[in-house]
């Protein structure tokens, strides 16, 4: 590595970049190679970062290796004598090792510290950082139904609060979730998927809707070696998944999306997985993204109803992943939930697949992600796992009383004739309008330029673009111990300020790379951002061909 | 069990009152004996409770076992041929089922099935069922400088937005939390502690104390059979440390508090239980509750130096779970938090050893438990294992924003001078000494009765008085397969509304029995909560003597 990277990626950053840390779709993938450190070295290149966070000796500690039973002694900083540390990265819990998650990993490390030099007065060949890399759509603006001083909004809060304890979003809820969210939570389901009925003891109000995804994997796994529980997720993933996985010990089964068909699911990929994975491990439930995350696409009815008949033959438990249900802007395309599917299918379908379906405060067009609020769905689950189920999110006390109260609002939106309507639906088809707008604009720009193929942005808040990355940049990121990709977006980030997610963080084909950007900024932001990703990749093209 | 009984207690609730389920202390201990049921048998005698709610063939399916590769076949109420579950209560989570959380146990299920029949107009030896199970304090109405609208508290809400994406509390936070909110942190620490350093980067906001002790716990645990990590909790304990225990596969170690010194903390005892465990595990942590939850007492000075020279000298990791640091009540007893200890007793210590410190915004005298918020921090950590803690956390995203919003309001109350001081120390005050009069006032009331016997409640928000249970009823509950404190608390829930947790749920001496109930009910509630308490405890004794 050259010295002027070295002056730009702080030593942690390097150490995250190291190779095996993007393998994170590898089932048994082992641990980051350990790079060596020179004591003090990060106080000397980045006094700012280090000099009043770091204490004396850490840096050192982080050589020194240590075993159970045998406690190492080594020389502190100020030449005291000093043992190892109880819990070292050696014998720490090697699963949470595994875990890797893409959407924050070291380039936005890298983004946090190029905003802090920036802020710093240090020169950059850009103005600001631009992170492209998270749907975060509060941070980009959006909706905000919430802050209406209207009559209906006020009334809509004291019914909330009314449901509380104390009347207070300060006390804590029932384990599952606020009895009357749940019910407007199920009001919502069954307008959503024309009357197909929705009882609200099946709905759990989570922390976001990773929570609900996380708890059902944890409920799934079981056994040892080759009868440990295996889970199929789409590639390209949205990392929670493979992170979930990789911290429960399960198996993580790939099957492929196909990029050619607009990232669609094909069931004939999904039998190759299934019938290779079963020689290893056993195959439980089945993950579905849709709209797709990080791809875009919105899966049609006639697949839906194929993978469902899939699980059922194969008898798997259907996870459905249904944030992005609003998010839906390409013309002839149309959002279809599994359970309303499920419950067209008829009896034979409808009695006897069990699934789990996923929403959250978090997208759509609200986007109120910092509260932290989403809901599932559970459908055919056994009434014995219910209760562990319940019992073990008891164990958490409840999600956060505010995420709840915004789930609300977001199944539970102004209705015609309430004085909130007409702003609301306003505020709502403009924000959605935009997005449409953004999602065939960044497809448009990025086809344009030679070396990006961008599939188009059906639904949700992402393009995948794939690029072709010269081998002779492939070469110099082997060398740095890097992914290409993460090679290409990193130079990027250094160069224009644009924090993207290089695509192995999500899983690709061998030897294809993508990155994944929001859709979200505003549209005018959002062009200069899509010029400057074309000469960046202009200029990189023709530096490394 | 009498017909009486069953039409009280629904078949779920029996359940989950059957044998083995109380064990929850006891490391290794088996799943839950499986009741058998009756087909339909809910909805037969719980009409309001079933009819809505649950599927046909809900009952029949939890009655079927399947085992994997071995999908059975079973008929439905309809008639038609339907397969098992994929997920069941035998091939789920092994772990998950382990898990107990007694606070919202059973007892409290009984108890909300209680208000539903009262509100019902079903007839009941009570006018309302009285929560003194958990230590909700905004439920039982605390402070809410939230709401002041003075100049201070609109600039302070202003700060908090400036330093959040889109200046909102919509937006997703860094992983770690708000920059100006862990700083704010720092300082309060900095201040409580009497200027021993604290850095913002060691402290990690998150959602509740719970979920900083539960991923610190995950960090600690690896090993297999005799290497298997070991974690040192205090009984009686708070039953998240079992649960997550439970869910880790990590091994319990018990350390037995003495009741008889006021609950107090003896190296003795902790050096008996360190010793036994190494013959069959590996210790590595060390948990303390301090004010004591559930036994309100709080430590010495001298017994917390002592927890950490031993902790020193084992090579301990310490979790110092301080939640409870501003509710201190009884005359001479003041808080010392372990890292101003640990710093006092110089480098020897301070340098090497390995702590992590949890607060709430739940607890306290602002009691705000519906917003999830709560920090850690962490002293000595090897600087690689905080980055693998950084990274574990990334993965949920954030904490919820508001509760990082309130843990800032915590830690940074209003100052001298500003608008809001004095109505907020008046209310601080008068919040305080009301808890403190409830603290005696519920040490006195108890020992009045003959069969219990109540230690004072030096701080926290429980008593844990120990119950006299007559032979008969200890037999009558062993009939029930109960344990004799779920007998009696279930039997005082059934007759008075009064809706405490059994001290099995929290472990306790074998043959000794105990509840937990919270001081926060008003003053006037509180008197009348703990006549009931003493009539109900008084015909017991006489009914089963």
């Amino acid at each position: 590595m050259s010295a002027t990277r070295v002056q730009l990626i702080s030593p942690r950053t390097l150490r995250l970049l190291s190779p095996g840390r993007s393998a994170l779709f590898l089932p048994g993938g082992g641990g980051p190679h350990r790079g060596g450190g020179v004591p003090g070295f990060r106080s000397l290149i980045f006094p700012s970062l280090s000099s009043s966070f770091s204490s004396p000796g850490r840096a050192l500690s982080s050589l020194s290796t240590t075993r159970r039973g045998l406690p190492k002694t080594k020389m502190s900083d100020n030449g005291t004598m000093s043992r190892g540390k109880v819990l070292t990265i050696d014998n720490m819990n090697p699963t949470v090792k595994k875990v890797e998650y893409a959407v924050r990993g070291p380039i936005v490390q890298r983004a946090v510290e190029l905003e802090k030099e920036l802020s710093e007065g240090r020169k950059k060949p850009f103005a600001e950082v631009i992170k492209a890399n998270i749907g975060d759509a509060q941070a980009m603006a959006q909706i905000v139904f919430l802050k209406y001083k209207n009559k209906d909004a006020k009334s809509r809060a004291c019914r909330i609060l009314n449901s509380c304890g104390g009347n207070s979003m300060g006390a804590y809820s029932a384990s599952q979730g606020i009895g009357s969210v749940r019910q407007d939570v199920a009001r919502y389901i069954e307008r959503r998927d024309g009357g197909v009925p929705c009882k609200p003891d099946n709905i759990y109000l989570t922390t976001g809707a990773s929570d609900g995804i996380v708890t059902m994997l944890k409920l799934l796994v079981c056994g040892e070696g080759a009868t440990r529980t295996g889970v199929m997720i789409s590639i390209p993933q949205y990392p929670l998944y493979s992170a979930a996985l990789a911290e429960l010990s399960a198996v993580q089964i790939n099957y492929y999306l196909n990029e050619e068909k607009c990232w669609s699911l094909d069931i004939g990929e999904l039998q190759r997985a299934l019938d290779e994975a079963r020689l290893h491990c056993n195959p439980r439930a089945l993950c579905i993204i849709n709209p797709g995350n990080p791809t875009g696409q919105v899966q049609s009815r006639e697949c839906i109803e194929d993978v469902i008949r899939f699980a059922a033959k194969e008898r798997l438990f259907l996870m459905a992943d249904e944030v992005y249900q609003d998010n839906v802007y390409a013309e002839g395309c149309q959002f279809h939930s599994f359970k309303k599917v499920l419950f067209e299918m008829g009896p034979e379908y409808s009695e006897t697949v069990e699934l789990a379906s996923f929403h959250s405060t978090s997208k759509c067009y609200m986007g109120e992600c910092g509260f932290r609020g989403g809901y599932m769905e559970i459908i055919n689950m056994d009434d014995d796992v219910k209760d562990q189920l319940t019992k073990l999110l008891s164990v958490r006390l409840c999600s956060p009383v505010p995420g709840q109260a915004l789930m609300d609002l977001v199944v539970n939106p102004p209705q015609p004739g309430e004085p909130s309507y007409e702003r609301f639906i306003k505020e709502r088809t403009s924000t959605l309008s935009a997005l449409a707008e953004k999602a065939r604009l960044t497809e448009q720009v990025l086809n344009t330029v030679e070396g990006i193929r961008c599939n188009p942005v059906q639904g949700a808040m992402y393009s995948f673009p794939r690029i072709t990355i010269p081998e002779k940049a492939i070469q110099e990121a082997k060398k740095l111990g890097q992914q290409p990709d993460m090679f290409y977006c990193m130079k990027m980030l250094e160069e224009t300020g644009i924090c993207l997610v290089p695509g192995s963080g999500f899983g690709q084909r061998e030897g294809t790379y993508h990155f994944r950007m929001t859709i979200l900024p505003p549209t005018d932001k959002l062009k200069i951002l899509l010029n400057n990703v074309k000469e960046f990749h202009q200029r990189f093209t023709q530096q490394y061909s």
